[in-house]
């Protein structure tokens, strides 16, 4: 509320950071162009990021007759950056360096029966242990853990107060982390992972307003305003899957009746399907990822049922985004998490023309609808981002001393 | 996107005055206390606005032990401004002084006939002319005049791009109202200006996210966020009234099915009062006020189909704020606009219970649900605090030089 010069010298220093990342090597001429800050103000920021090294000096390139212009860019190798996207379905951890780049992957399985924290907190660590091991490197260099988790989350206490898949309730996720993993870690949930993500390396790159739209087994809108993500009061705003759009329409996990998330969710459009041919040959009982990988193949085959299938969800969805144009004015909605990437261009197709028959005009000639372009998962980066995020922020920490302290591990990383 | 020191410098200027306004006389050390700005931001702001003679040196306090403070004031008398409010049925203007106190109003029926651009226009030239006479003030002291007009508008170039009331397309209203205003003109609509009202002197000053619901002839949603009002890309944000509610349901006068405002907004309210019994005596056929005014009686004096007309407006009503609170998670949602105010305490009550019931529990906790406090109409308000801002704004550009012409009228103020 009170924006003070500390806030928006965090905001600068991960725009010029954002920008060494997407364009190394580069001048400090450059990124003030790029970014509308003074020379003065990037020359500051430059020389705060290579203090932490995660930048570096990398020669100099000639400018028309001036003096020669120093080039920075990202140190790669100056550390390295875990994301843990935790799913209903799954847990991925993509192990990253500084410049954003995978350096190793694990993936687990979670079956339908293993709903306790500690069962979720086991693949999680088994699959950290992993990309560590499988990347070679020191536990020195991991300068922290981003980890999402479905939900409701309290970031400052480490805390998931609400998980409906597993019916989790002020579970002390972090907490029980930190007995397996001794990195710093920093806990969020997929909505702010993916729209993170977007922001720094994806679709709203240079976007002041976005709205990212993830269609997974949950359903929910990360926000992008006024250049920063909006996270609300308590952290909780993007509950867009909970939006009502039918009025005493299905029933939705969350026990009400008509939420976005009950028609146009993983298990939403398996509904629709038995719903359109019980029998049908597209549906896998009790297995999301298969049925809507075999609605997918059927609607670029023209199958009658899977193209009613989409045609249907893309009903309820369309009204729902035109409500996102409406309500947000955005440059762009991006549709991100896993039923979007499964269902792709058809999908994103679709959904251009209902949104354009429900938004109204105004808004609607403003915004652009895409996929996601991150080539692999968004929830991973935007969880390494926050960790990223993490690491700037305690710099502006050091110097200036007045923070509350940021959600982390207790312990030390191993030496 | 790219938040410079400029944009933090207008947001300060604003929560400078807007604490001086709230609290005169007062000093720069409590100035500095109650906005978290340093000392020295405080003192070159309220140097400005003494510059600007918006603000008066009015004496000291001593403070124990040290040097005796200098106290600022307010200077009531330094400007007037003015603020009006274009709705489907009426054209209210309101002229203050800066410490933003009614010195005159005036009223016009909009009768509903008069849809061309020309009535409305002299409406509105009609009542300024009356506010200024009656105020016995010089033209040169008019700071500006804030305008507010339903649908959806663009400020820079001063269009009603859209009024679904009148039907209105593409409408030069500002330059229309040059011919007959010569004071800088500031055009917007009822969502922004109701909510810029509240952020200064309402329900959610010193909140950073607040939701302003404005419950009229037409429906929509003013955005606080972050601290500052949220337009979106092309200054349409905040289109609440049309989100989709009901998918296929009632036929709304936007074209479109099952939009909020078809339901909640005051034609939506006389629909549902007629479908409950046709010949109700609460209804007033074609007068959506004496309607409305009956149906707020009703409930009070516990008439049985004015207490069922107000239950199925809150159920929708409640479900769509709960969308909203789930979405943006803010520390307040105000209740604003005539139906809101003419409904009072009954409605909120019911809509408390009905958001209560939908909401998400943690986006809910984290909310206050309120009817707007502000005693008089705070479109106009609203208005005039655009006005107020133009004024403040044009003194950073006098200083930075490198900002967008503001929409303002092309005239000088007369001598």
């Amino acid at each position: 509320m009170k924006r003070t010069s500390r806030d928006i010298r965090t905001a600068n220093r991960y725009e010029v950071l954002r920008q060494i990342i997407a364009s190394s090597p580069t001048s400090r001429q450059e990124l003030a162009a790029a970014t509308g800050l003074s020379l003065a103000t990037v020359a500051t920021l430059v020389g705060e990021l290579l203090d932490l090294r995660m930048i570096t000096e990398v020669g100099f390139e000639d400018s028309a007759g001036g003096r020669p212009r120093g080039l920075v860019a990202v140190n790669a190798s100056g550390g390295a950056l875990i994301g843990v996207d935790i799913a209903e379905t799954y847990v991925h951890v993509e192990l990253f360096d500084l410049g954003l780049n995978v350096l190793a992957r694990a993936e687990e399985d979670v079956r339908p029966g293993e709903s306790l924290p500690e069962q979720v907190v086991g693949h999680v660590a088994a699959a950290v242990g992993s990309v560590v091991a499988q990347a070679g490197i020191e536990g020195a260099r991991v300068l922290g853990v981003g980890v999402s988790v479905p939900g409701q989350v309290d970031r400052a206490t480490g805390i998931s107060e609400y998980a409906p898949n597993w019916d989790w309730h002020d579970v002390p996720l972090l907490e029980l982390l930190t007995e397996h993993i001794a990195y710093p870690l920093y806990l969020d949930n997929p909505l702010r992972a993916s729209a993170v993500a977007e922001r720094w390396f994806g679709a709203a790159r240079g976007s002041g307003d976005a709205v990212v739209v993830n269609l997974g087994t949950g359903v929910g809108a990360g926000l992008v305003l006024g250049g920063g993500l909006h996270r609300g009061v308590s952290n909780s705003a993007g509950e867009w899957g909970h939006t009502t759009i039918v009025l005493d329409g299905r029933l939705c996990r969350c026990g009400r009746h008509g939420c976005v998330e009950a028609y146009v969710g993983a298990s939403g459009i398996m509904l629709t399907l038995r719903e359109l041919s019980a029998d049908s040959a597209l549906l896998h009982p009790e297995d999301q990822t298969a049925t809507i990988d075999a609605l997918a193949r059927g609607v670029r085959g023209r199958d009658p049922v899977a193209l009613k299938a989409l045609r249907d969800t893309v009903r309820y969805l369309g009204a729902g985004i035109a409500d996102l144009v409406n309500l947000f004015n955005p440059e762009v909605v991006v549709l991100s998490s896993w039923v979007a990437a499964a269902l792709g261009e058809p999908l994103v197709t679709e959904v251009r023309e209902a949104v354009a028959r429900h938004a109204l005009p105004r808004p609607m000639a403003a915004t652009r609808i895409v996929l996601s372009p991150i080539p692999t998962d968004p929830v991973c980066l935007g969880a390494a981002t926050f960790a990223l995020e993490g690491a700037l922020q305690s710099v502006g920490q050091r110097q200036t001393k007045r923070t509350a302290a940021p959600a982390r591990s207790r312990t030390a990383p191993p030496s």
